[in-house]
């Protein structure tokens, strides 16, 4: 016998993976949750049979949408992250003693939970002193949340649809705005430029952060566990540049090791395709 | 009915793609060869069943295994694809005026005729004035050329398995040395990193070239149709580096349309992730 999990990247493309086991199927109040275990990516976790995090590769996704920001400012002293129940956004913040205070607010408990139990390669820092857990929606957290309370937001998201859609509003960014200090830097995932529909969404979110922050980019990676392998994330602040202010010195000082992240690559994830300039461009 | 193509970029891992026709189907003397026409792809060509170009991203390829290594040195006059029987690299090449000669030598004379017949988006400069085919094995007509006959070797290979075999030793890459001009770039296709096989092969071919050539970098782009979505290729040269000696100014005046390819991602290309710089490394 085998199991195969598949995933419908697009009506017509498909990618599957060979599991050894199907360690656990739940069904929260917002979304089916699953995790298998695997020869080639270890463990995985799925939400309404996405892929969130695999074992083997999601120091990809986390290294990159942590220390872009980390290394562009690295006197960010208060974090918040919303969505990212499985701990891994949490997890590479908590690598710098800098970090005062990471609030999470994720909106399905058992998310974080099921993290816990089988995937701690992401979730082992929840429980670090600076770490505030919140079970909410993510809209209206910020929405109540002071002016001026964070140095960084870190929307760490599934796709904007099911629970994951109001954080792809205007209403939401605009609070993403209203709450960051005057140093403040919103990281976002920005799904992949490579299939229309997901290009659809990346450009509308782009959009609305581009009429709200004075300075936004957007950077990429390989995350070949994400549809097309081609995966983006954007970066918006009041005053930063992830180039310009790119401050390698700060950053190397700190001696922390990663896998995927390094001073080059900060760089040259802002070096886009000529068809995702265009993308980014064409409704501007 | 639904028809899917399903290509196993792992024992463990599938990529699939639903088809509308087959449209092609033939075993030649070297391999098999299929054409298949997709709503997400358009047409695509396979070779013992492994993807080898889409309508869709054959752009991505062929972009990266040629501007990289002309916008270096635009003074190129003689280039030699080895393999590349789809016709997208001369293609590519056919774009500069200042090329005088392109040599390709493929080994399979129907994958050139099934380009010509199917994929004529790749193949439509195959009969370009400056364009010789040789229809022939890479080793053997490479070591029966002239020294310092080229200024570009580009090998357009397959795998390291089946008819690409040779294309990976010590002796081919001693031959291009030798039939490359002072001048002389070499760029080569040359796996992922992202899975173990694919990358036991990648270190192997870079150690030999960098045994061979004094400049030596490897060179990244997001090409979703190839196993993982992310490809390296290998750039070695005795005098050029891609990085230092980038001629922006030159390859922009030029007026070249293209879809991936641009000068800031010429650098960026070069930035790697520090998994695969610590690969790189390892053996040296």
């Amino acid at each position: 016998m085998e199991l195969w999990y598949t995933e419908e990247w697009t009506d017509n493309v498909r990618f599957s993976i060979k599991t050894d086991r199907h360690l656990f199927s739940g069904k929260s109040e917002f979304q089916t949750v699953d995790v298998f275990e695997s020869k080639e990516y270890g463990r995985f976790l799925t939400l309404d049979g996405l892929m969130m995090v695999t074992e083997k590769d999601e120091f990809i996704y986390h290294d990159m949408i942590v220390h872009v920001p980390m290394a562009t400012n690295p006197n960010i002293k208060r974090a918040l992250v919303i969505g990212g129940g499985d701990g891994g956004t949490v997890r590479e913040l908590s690598r710098y003693s800098t970090i005062e205070k990471i609030d999470m607010v994720e909106i399905d408990k058992m998310v974080v939970d099921v993290s816990r139990d089988y995937i701690d390669i992401c979730a082992c820092k929840l429980d670090d002193s600076r770490v505030n857990l919140y079970y909410e929606d993510g809209v209206a957290f910020i929405k109540n949340s002071k002016d001026k309370s964070y140095d960084l937001i870190i929307v760490d998201s599934t796709d904007p649809v099911g629970p994951g859609e109001g954080l792809f509003s205007v209403d939401f960014y605009n609070d993403c705005y209203r709450v960051l200090s005057d140093d403040g830097i919103l990281v976002n995932q920005n799904e992949t430029p490579y299939f229309e529909s997901y290009a659809r969404e990346m450009k509308r979110a782009n959009n609305k952060i581009s009429s709200i922050f004075p300075i936004t980019k957007v950077y990429q990676a390989h995350i070949p566990t994400y549809p097309s392998g081609h995966w983006l994330f954007g970066f918006a602040s009041k005053k930063f540049d992830p180039i310009k202010d790119q401050n390698r010195e700060a950053w190397e000082s700190l001696n922390l090791k990663t896998k995927y992240y390094n001073s080059d690559i900060h760089v040259g994830a802002f070096m886009l395709p000529q068809y995702v300039k265009d993308m980014l461009n064409e409704d501007k």
